[in-house]
């Protein structure tokens, strides 16, 4: 593909996520006052209705590429260009009225992840990943992007929920978290967003499908970060669930030492 | 005390509050650069810096008041009126970068919690409560004062991390959880604002000092919720760490009657 393709799906994907962000806004700490009156809670509506004018916009910049989101299924399934769209990922803040959920766009071509946007709609912070390229961030909380080289025992690590554990044997994760320096819970995806600004050094999760962590492989790589499974092979379409991220190679292959010596 | 004097610690705490979003702000998301010269971390230095700025307003304001803080002691130990100050509760919060910490300035009078200031000093949004006064919320992200009116198995329930929670005998916090409708992690004193918005019904968290709980009691109270220890008993200076906030009396019933069944 040329740089000036690269170009054009990087656009269309600002423009997605820039719609996402007046679409999700209204509905964020709305309270119940919507499920009093019915069955939907306010995030279902963000999610339905941002997914929704994702698909729309697509079908008129890119029509040939393939689309798929939770919600709606998949169109043009053959197509090499796939996006992967979660609207709300992290659905217990957005309920909670945090704003550390996020809007997840990745574009895969030919089964592994091109392009990715990590937005925060509320606070309006965009992380954008192209492969080869170096991440861009856009915020007015601060940070710059670039990971820390820092070794196993000085690392900052997170997980999103000890719950997300129970789907898998995780002795080695707990290794993992022994030899880290410190544990931080809850973040999503707004967590590989903070290791792309040096903030967080680790995540090791699972239960993870591609629309979770397809936006933010190339975020972390091109911050100078690594993100595989947990046995350190390349993170694919079809796999076991299993996330890890970390701030630099050395770091790395510590953390997938540490993650096999208990499985 | 009369209503002037009252909106007389107002004011001082909205100037305390407003002081510390100048103070602590350019030491948020600095990274490593701080710790890399010298032994001081950017939350160290934010931390001590604004307690020292908080300590001078006060002695400028309120002479004879006593002030009490985690880095520079106690000051009029014998005076009536004490504020206590936590500039930066949420370290971890504040180290991997979540604008989820909060700065937390409590006047309590004869032992007793009166006024409460929570504020996030990156999102500007500020709680502020007085004892028989409704709370106020400023924020330009949304939201409005008003705990929900939720059986135990609607409530979302939240705690800032498992770790704290071995800090004692927690078989009735077990209980609590399983009967809650969901969970979330992470949070610190944040979540007690959004509990006082209606987001989440329910905290339940041990090894808290007076400076931890101080300012959310009547933030918590003046937004129609419940805060006490896990026991049912009013939170005093002198405690076992419990801290058990519930959005309605009856909710706060419920919750105290599953975090004794198991202890």
């Amino acid at each position: 593909m040329t740089t000036r393709e690269i170009d054009l799906y990087v656009e269309v994907a600002n423009a997605l996520a820039d719609t996402v962000r007046c679409v999700v806004r209204p509905w964020f700490r709305r309270g119940i006052a919507v499920e009093s009156k019915g069955d939907e809670s306010p995030v279902t509506v963000a999610d339905r209705s941002a997914e929704r004018v994702m698909r729309a916009l697509l079908a008129e910049r890119l029509p040939y590429h393939g689309v798929f989101g939770e919600e709606f299924g998949q169109e043009n399934p053959e197509a090499p260009y796939q996006w992967l769209l979660d609207p709300v990922d992290g659905t217990r803040a957005f309920v909670t009225g945090r704003p550390s959920f996020g809007t997840l766009i990745a574009l895969f071509h030919e089964g592994r992840p091109l392009l990715g946007v990590l937005d925060q709609p509320i606070l309006e912070e965009r992380w954008l990943g192209v492969s080869g390229r170096e991440t861009v961030f856009s915020s007015s909380l601060g940070g710059r992007i670039g990971t820390r080289a820092v070794s196993l025992g000085e690392a900052e690590m997170s997980c999103t929920s000890p719950e997300m554990l129970e789907a898998a044997p995780h002795d080695g994760w707990k290794t993992l978290k022994s030899r880290a320096r410190r544990m931080t819970w809850g973040g999503d995806c707004y967590a590989y967003g903070l290791l792309a600004l040096g903030q967080i050094d680790l995540i090791a999760e699972c239960d993870m499908k591609p629309w979770d962590w397809g936006a933010l492989v190339p975020i972390v790589q091109g911050a100078g970060g690594v993100m595989t499974r947990w046995d350190g092979s390349a993170l694919r379409m079809e796999g076991d669930g299993t996330v890890l991220a970390a701030a630099s190679p050395a770091l790395h292959a510590a953390a997938c030492e540490a993650l096999c010596s208990g499985q």
